[in-house]
């Protein structure tokens, strides 16, 4: 079966950011380590005055079209991923076909271009869409365009507000791809939950505690849903495991219920017996309230075992690199995590080439989705030329002053005139309203 | 290659009317057949106080569980089509998800749910990703349940008000379906148009102008497209052509320069040489301008041919006739289209199994589809039971002071408290609002 999958990826990062240890937790008067440590971000990213999910977007396609040589004819399908529209008809992929094709020869008249919603999911929905029309046998030898991109904001003072960020991820999806090909397998977990949500409204309700449950809940059912279809999973069965990262602790709870899942009932668990014994069977204990506590005191020996910690720092570790600088991308993230480990196997000249990862996204409401993906041959060649520390390195560091600057920019409630903070350069910007109300775009050389 | 398609449909209209006609047109001091005649709609159907997107979607989709015996393992994706969202971030398809596992042993824990927005489009789109994913091998035995669901509102006293509409049609996809196989190939016109938008904002703003020359050069588009990939079309190698129907008046315009489109260099256009002259050819023109009004004056002269009526009657009119009785149901109006002609079909005896259908799908914005369509054996009996006239005589028709209140209560930006004018019996209604502003919905015996 020809493969399918990522073939390239570019990103673009908003090109502000707000430092926490030194910017947020001071104006806020709270410990720095409560963000470098707790959630584990160092940065968020913001975007400019003149960016935004379009620009973004655009921006980072542009440099996919760039680096691979591509022109519009290439492309079948172009499918935005997005919970910050600006708009409840016309989608985000039409603006950002608009912009590309001011710079192109050629258009996108015979792509089908589209837009998805579920939390932070609908970027992995848009690359399993994208599959199954190449493997349906309707893409016609071309590819599909992917853009996952978020400007992830939270009311000013919401707890949230910590994990903010934005940018985008354009992927290219490919039959014989450079960089992954993905599994057929895949798994789902996924429940109607009112764990965060943005009814008619710019930012989000957050019931905090319940969406860490909700996501290790679905995450738990997605990779059970997984294994029925492809078999049992084993922690050494991969090279690493990108997560959906809201923000790096997240993906640190979730690491530890997924290992102890998969270590059940193989090799691992009797190895790690002699020094903090086997799992807990729901069968041995005469209340559910028991076997819990049972289940949180083994997680916590397991967790200071070195056998996991080797585990962690190897499979985990380098996938929440990129997302303590940027903050939470949403769609984005996962696909952040993705390339942030295949980045660290790069620097450390590790042979990954037919290798595995087991990619878990999630998206709140809720659903998790597990599926498998096979390096291939191509993958150092493709992921080692992104210019992912150029951009993070020269994004503008706001004070904090500048920052709530920044955030009422970006209201759609509020209308403020801010200078831009930096000057755009080779790039798509926003430039303003038209009569229909619609957002506009040019590219400034 | 096993054929996939639709297999079952059902429909949920919102529960009220307004008669466009003896209602709307007096209290506007209009002439009645500006909206009988010509813009082609009868009656408006909106939803009652206690009806929204969720509940005609999950009332359509009992419906369909109900008929089908289906339970919820039966179904491996749930993808809801929308411009009406409520939501930024969690998919209708979860409230709905929810709403049916409140009356079904099971749950949809495993099952992928999405949600796609390109205005009147992604119905259609959301059905070409269930056809993928299961032509891709990714199913698992499990069919798709796709819903479209929208309230298609205007602003009070916008031309677009009359044309105003509200339901919801869900669909069944699965291998050797009962209703219609769909044909690998498709078509497609794109381009990045400022025509019909919703900023920001619950209600469009629309060039109606413009609205009517993108669908017609976007249709044209996609025609061309899906011929480069199927082959030339003809007008009697299809059996109906449902093309997406914001009024039946658009659909009159769109057939007549299908027809032209497909008969130029058939025996078609031999056969009315004589009656009207051959089609003009721009090669044979001085200048665009002569060109083009060459064409108007064909393109009248053929509506007046009785070659050219006799077709419309056959295969257009039977596809508008729901449409006249319900308005613009946005992401579902393609898909009552296509059962409007079925039932039409099944009522004149036709035997229509191994016909064809043209479906002319589209979204503003813009973006228009076009695939071909195979009508399966168990057509008639799939499409017969289905209770579109008992919904639609069912309706309560308002009185225009009571349409005003209807608008009030489904703005977003309003909050009225008006009495339902009809009463639930054996159907999911909306019930309020909860602590995280989520909607809340139960099922009333």
């Amino acid at each position: 079966m020809t493969a399918v999958g990522i073939d390239a990826i570019e990103i673009r990062t908003g090109k502000l950011r707000l430092d926490l240890a030194e910017t947020f937790a001071p104006a806020k008067n709270e410990d720095p380590s409560k963000y470098t440590k707790g959630i584990g971000i160092e940065y968020s990213s913001l975007p400019d005055v003149y960016e935004d999910i379009v620009t973004m977007g655009a921006n980072a396609a542009k440099a996919l079209f760039d680096r691979k040589g591509l022109s519009p004819d290439d492309i079948g399908r172009i499918d935005v991923a997005t919970e910050s529209a600006f708009d409840n008809s016309k989608p985000v992929s039409t603006y950002i076909a608009g912009c590309l094709e001011s710079v192109y020869d050629g258009d996108f008249h015979h792509a089908n271009k589209g837009e998805r919603k579920f939390a932070c999911l609908s970027g992995t929905q848009s690359i399993d869409d994208a599959y199954n029309w190449i493997r349906a046998g309707r893409n016609r030898g071309r590819a599909a365009l992917v853009i996952a991109t978020d400007t992830a904001l939270y009311e000013r003072g919401d707890p949230g507000e910590a994990t903010q960020g934005a940018g985008a991820v354009a992927m290219l999806i490919d039959s014989e791809p450079d960089i992954v090909a993905l599994s057929t397998e895949q798994g789902y977990g996924s429940a109607d939950e009112t764990d965060f949500l943005k009814p008619n409204q710019q930012f989000p309700s957050v019931d905090g505690k319940r969406s860490i449950q909700v996501y290790l809940a679905r995450m738990r059912e997605a990779l059970e849903d997984y294994e029925s279809a492809a078999g049992d999973t084993h922690p050494e069965d991969f090279a690493y495991f990108p997560f959906h990262t809201p923000y790096p602790g997240m993906v640190r709870k979730a690491a530890l219920l997924g290992y102890r899942h998969i270590t059940r009932d193989t090799d691992v668990e009797e190895a790690l017996a002699a020094e903090i014994g086997m799992q807990p069977r729901e069968a041995d204990f005469d209340s559910r309230e028991a076997y819990e506590e049972a289940i949180r005191t083994y997680m916590d020996d397991l967790k200071g075992t070195s056998r996991y910690q080797e585990w962690y720092d190897r499979a985990i570790d380098p996938t929440v690199d990129i997302s303590g600088q940027v903050g939470n991308w949403y769609t984005g993230s996962v696909h952040l995590a993705r390339l942030s480990a295949l980045r660290a196997a790069a620097e450390e000249g590790v042979d990954l080439a037919g290798g595995h990862l087991l990619v878990g996204s999630y998206g709140s409401g809720a659903q998790a989705e597990i599926h498998a993906e096979t390096v291939r041959e191509g993958w150092r060649a493709a992921v080692a030329p992104i210019d992912v520390e150029d951009q993070l390195n020269g994004r503008y560091d706001l004070s904090f002053e500048e920052y709530e600057l920044v955030h009422d920019v970006h209201n759609h409630d509020k209308e403020v005139e801010v200078e831009a903070f930096t000057q755009p350069d080779g790039e798509f910007v926003f430039t303003g309203w038209g009569r229909m109300n619609e957002r506009r775009y040019e590219y400034v050389e």
